[in-house]
C-alpha cells in the first residue's frame, strides 16, 4: 500500500458540479462557496467555465464570480475554457490557470465541443501562444480517457499520443478524465503508470466520476500507481447526462475522509467540508450523493448505550 | 495490481439488507428473490436470520423462506444465528451453513447481541458441538472488526485473538465485518495480511459496508492483500442504524461490474443482477444506493449523436 504521503485535491463543484444543475445558483452564493472552499484549505479551485451562456446557462456568470471572490494567497483559481474566445474571457477575468478540454474520443469531442479533435488542438496551440509570458498556467484535460459512452474503451496508445501532443504544445499540467465513470482500477493503474513514463506526478491530475460506484477505488489504484492530484466535487455533485440518477464527480469530503483515515495529508479541514456539503441541498434543491456528510467521519463516536434495558436477548444482529 | 483471478460473492440482501427495512417483504417475494439469485449464479446466499421475531420482525419468516426456496445444486444457503436456540431453528429449517456473529467491541456486542463476548463464545462452542458430524458448516463473523461506533478503532491484536478463538472452536470460515463502514483501505490491507497468516484465503470473507463511500476501495485493498471472498447486497441494501440516509452493504452489482471490468471471474450474470436490483424499490418502497443499476454497465454504449445540429459550437463541456 505505497503512494505519496500527500494528496492534492482540486475542488470542481462550482464548475463540473453546478454545470449539471437545472437551477441557477445566484452569483453571490457561488462567491460565498468559493471563499468558504478556499477557507477550508484548497490550493486549487475550479471556479467556473467560460463557455457560451446558451450552452451552459448555469455558469453564465463566470466573470462576475471571478470578480467577486476573495483571493486567498496560495490558492490557484482555475477556469475551464473550450476555445480561444473563452480563453480571452478567462484571462480578462483574472483566472490563474485555464483548463482546456478535448476528448480522447472523436465522437465525444464533436458531441461535447462541437468540433473535431484537430480543430480543438489547433485552438489550444493559439491559446498557449496567447498566454505565454503571462503568469497564467495552462492545464489540458483528456475527456473520455478511460472510455467513451459512444465509442467504448479508448486504447492506451491513443491517450499516450494525446499526452505527447499536449506536452509539445507546452501545457504545464494534464488531466486524465473518466467523464462518464467507465474506468476500473486495473485500467487506471496501467494508464497512470504509462502516463508517468511521460510526465512527472506533479503535473498529472486524475478526474474520476462515481457513475458506477468505482470513483474512490479508482483513486486508490491511481495513488498506488504514483498519482497524487485528484479532482473532486463537494457532496459528489456532478451527475452524468447519460445516467439519470447516477452519482457525479467523486465526492470531496468522502475522498478527504479516506485520505485522512489512511494518514495521508491533504491540508484540508474535513469538518468544514462536511458543513459546506450539508448546505448544498438548500442551494441546488436536491440531495447529494456524498456519504460522509450523512454518516459523519469515522472518528465521530456515539454515546455508549445503557444496557439495563437490553438484557432480554439479541436486538440488532448487525454484522 | 495482483490478486486472485476469481472473486466469490456471497449475496446477503435477503438477510443484512431486509433486516434494516421497515416494511415486511412478503415471504413469497423473498423466496422468489432467493431463487432468482441462485439462478443468477450465486454459490452462496445468506437467506435469513434465526433471531427473535420481536427483535427483527422483518425476518420472522426465516423458516418459511428456507422451506420455500428451490435448492440449486452447488449453492450454499446460509442462516445467520445469534445463539443456540437460533442454531436449532436453522438446522431444523435445513440451512447448509450457519453464520455466528460476535463483535470485536464488547460494547457493541452487548448492544447488538444482548450479551458479553464471553457469553457469545460459550454459546458458539455449544453450537459447533451440536453441528459436528452433520453436513452443516459453521462460519463465524467478527462484527466491528474495523472499528466500533462506540469504542472506535479496534486493535488488530484483538482481531487476531478472536480469529484464534474461532479457529480453536473449529469453525470452517471466518468473516471480518466492517459493520458501520469505518474501515479504510490501508487498514484493510494490513488486517487481511495479518488474518491470512492464520488462515487460508478460502476460509476468509470480508463484509464491507459503504457507509462512508469506501466499500469498493476496501474490496480492492482486500483483494490486493490476498482475499477473494466478499459479502455484498443486491442494490446496496442495508443501511446503518447510526447513519440515517447512509448507504448499506456494498452493492452486489457494482462489485460484480468492477470485477468483470477488471477481468476477474465471478460466475455471476451481471445483466440478471441489474434486472433484479431494479425491482427492489417496488419491493421495499424506496430507492436503493447501487449505481450500476442506474447507469448500466460500462459496456452499454449509447447511439452516436447526429452532428448536423451541433455545428454551432460547444454544447456540453463535460470532462
Amino acid at each position: 500500500m505505497n503512494g505519496s504521503s500527500k494528496l492534492l485535491v482540486q475542488e470542481v463543484a462550482l464548475r463540473d458540479g453546478l454545470q449539471m444543475e437545472q437551477v441557477f445558483v445566484p452569483t453571490e452564493e457561488k462567491i460565498r462557496l468559493a471563499d468558504a472552499l478556499s477557507g477550508a484549505g484548497f490550493s486549487r479551485i475550479e471556479v467556473s467555465s467560460f463557455v457560451s451562456p446558451k450552452a451552459i446557462p448555469a455558469l453564465r456568470d463566470a466573470a462576475d464570480v471571478f470578480a467577486g471572490i476573495t483571493r486567498r494567497p496560495g490558492t490557484i483559481y482555475v477556469a475551464l475554457v473550450p476555445n480561444q474566445k473563452g480563453a480571452e474571457r478567462a484571462l480578462a477575468a483574472g483566472a490563474d490557470e485555464i483548463n482546456l478540454v478535448m476528448s480522447a474520443s472523436e465522437t465525444h469531442n464533436r458531441a461535447n465541443m462541437g468540433m473535431t479533435r484537430e480543430a480543438s488542438l489547433a485552438g489550444f496551440a493559439a491559446i498557449v501562444q496567447a498566454v505565454r509570458g503571462s503568469n497564467v498556467s495552462v492545464n489540458a484535460s483528456i475527456a473520455t480517457a478511460f472510455g467513451c459512452p459512444f465509442e467504448g474503451e479508448q486504447p492506451i496508445e491513443k491517450i499516450e499520443a494525446i499526452i505527447d501532443r499536449y506536452l509539445r504544445l507546452g501545457v504545464t499540467g494534464i488531466t486524465l478524465a473518466d467523464t462518464t465513470g467507465m474506468a476500473n482500477p486495473r485500467q487506471v493503474a496501467k494508464t497512470v503508470r504509462r502516463a508517468l513514463e511521460r510526465m512527472p506526478a506533479g503535473a498529472l491530475t486524475l478526474h474520476f466520476h462515481d457513475t458506477r460506484g468505482l470513483g474512490l477505488a479508482n483513486v486508490l489504484a491511481a495513488w498506488q500507481a504514483g498519482a497524487y492530484r485528484f479532482d473532486a466535487a463537494l457532496g459528489g455533485l456532478g451527475g452524468c447526462p447519460f445516467a439519470p440518477g447516477a452519482s457525479g464527480n467523486i465526492c470531496t469530503e468522502d475522498l478527504v475522509s479516506m485520505a485522512h483515515e489512511m494518514q495521508l495529508e491533504t491540508g484540508l479541514d474535513l469538518a468544514a467540508l462536511i458543513d459546506l456539503s450539508r448546505r448544498l441541498p438548500s442551494l441546488i434543491g436536491h440531495a447529494v450523493p456524498g456519504q460522509v456528510a450523512k454518516a459523519g467521519p469515522p472518528s465521530r463516536l456515539h454515546p455508549k448505550p445503557g444496557f439495563a434495558a437490553r438484557s432480554d436477548g439479541p436486538r440488532g444482529i448487525a454484522d
